[in-house]
């Protein structure tokens, strides 16, 4: 990896071989439609956004290493916006771990003949490919494998290991009266240990919340997980 | 079923209330830049290739039919450019089973990061469902599982008979020095059995094939595969 690596809501810095500072950036995802944590694009700056999910990144991170799923997760500093993580080895070019527990976005544009926007799905995982340029292509076990980007096992694991954390993310939001909808997860291997982890961050940009029926905004959001 | 059904190249008519009479026309699908098999609507009109596409699929289906894979084929009336089949049950409202040996087409548009054209694929196997209005949609194993459209075993019964079909139409396709670089499958269930069975047609309409890395246009290719 380059030195510095410029994100579309954060910019990684490499720290010594093994570790790396995530800073939060102001900027949010969008689509034509507003804010949207499945779009593709920064669509503008959100002032004091970058802090908030370093926050709400940093809670569910502790919580994750505290019942004992690895993360990347080491420290957070909130004055200099930043998270330092462990270096890790991606899948590939990056895959991106999709969890729905409703239908919503993209699986009712794609699924409409079985499913309705609200349809309750039981912790229903899929996987995209990181690729801006090719808009996160959906891509099926046997073509992740066949590109030898994961093994079958893999796979399995990366399943059972999204489920696990997404119950207890989808737990919190239910203490707050919140329906956690579908969120979006991102695992790499240590390089030493060759273990999977969960990277990147648990934040308003990963994640599609409502609130009886409506969406809950980026700060609402936060601030909600993060009271009492 | 209704008793007519009108589809994009084929139309069906019921006969009594286990035999279908498909009736192929000289409609073929295309996008933008003409002749596409992979293309969702129809394009032209190409005059006697109904009748070419009853040739090569009657021809297919007697060669899968002797080799102890079971089909819906009966039996073909040329002069009238029917096909008399038993009728199915559609998983869903129809599954498309792609069979790959190169990659071409949508797949490439997909996986660029990780596939070039022409790479060759060992019987790569995927589905879309069969949905015009979203552009058939790909569909992973646990989607269609989730969907009730299909069971896991299901889904493990139709990569092993589309591997074993698409070898047959494959090694038809050497034969003549023609490169089979991907086709599209569809499976229903007898109703009364409920054994799977290969349905719909296998014709230059679902298949994509090269001779020298150069497309083979339909007529040529019936015409090829048919000559002995």
């Amino acid at each position: 990896m380059k030195n510095i690596l410029e994100g579309k809501t954060k910019k990684l810095i490499a720290q010594g071989a093994d570790e790396i500072l995530m800073v939060f950036k102001d900027d949010v995802t969008a689509d034509e439609n507003g804010f949207n944590p499945g779009a593709n694009k920064v669509g503008f700056k959100m002032d004091g956004i970058g802090l908030e999910n370093l926050k709400l990144s940093t809670f569910f991170f502790e919580k994750l290493n505290a019942t004992g799923i690895k993360t990347h997760f080491l420290k957070s500093d909130f004055d200099e916006r930043t998270m330092h993580v462990r270096k890790a080895n991606l899948f590939g070019n990056g895959v991106e771990v999709i969890c729905r527990f409703a239908a919503d976005g993209s699986f009712v544009r794609r699924y409409g003949q079985y499913a309705r926007k609200g349809d309750l799905l039981p912790a229903f995982v899929e996987m995209s490919l990181k690729d801006d340029l090719r808009n996160d292509p959906m891509i099926s076990k046997d073509a992740l494998i066949a590109f030898d980007i994961m093994s079958d096992s893999d796979y399995d694991t990366l399943v059972m290991l999204t489920r696990q954390i997404c119950l207890v993310i989808k737990n919190e939001c239910a203490k707050h009266n919140l329906q956690l909808i579908d969120i979006k997860l991102e695992f790499g291997r240590d390089p030493h240990t060759n273990e999977i982890m969960l990277i990147d961050e648990i934040s308003t940009g990963s994640m599609r919340v409502y609130r009886e029926g409506e969406s809950v905004e980026p700060f609402e959001l936060t601030q909600t997980l993060l009271s009492d």
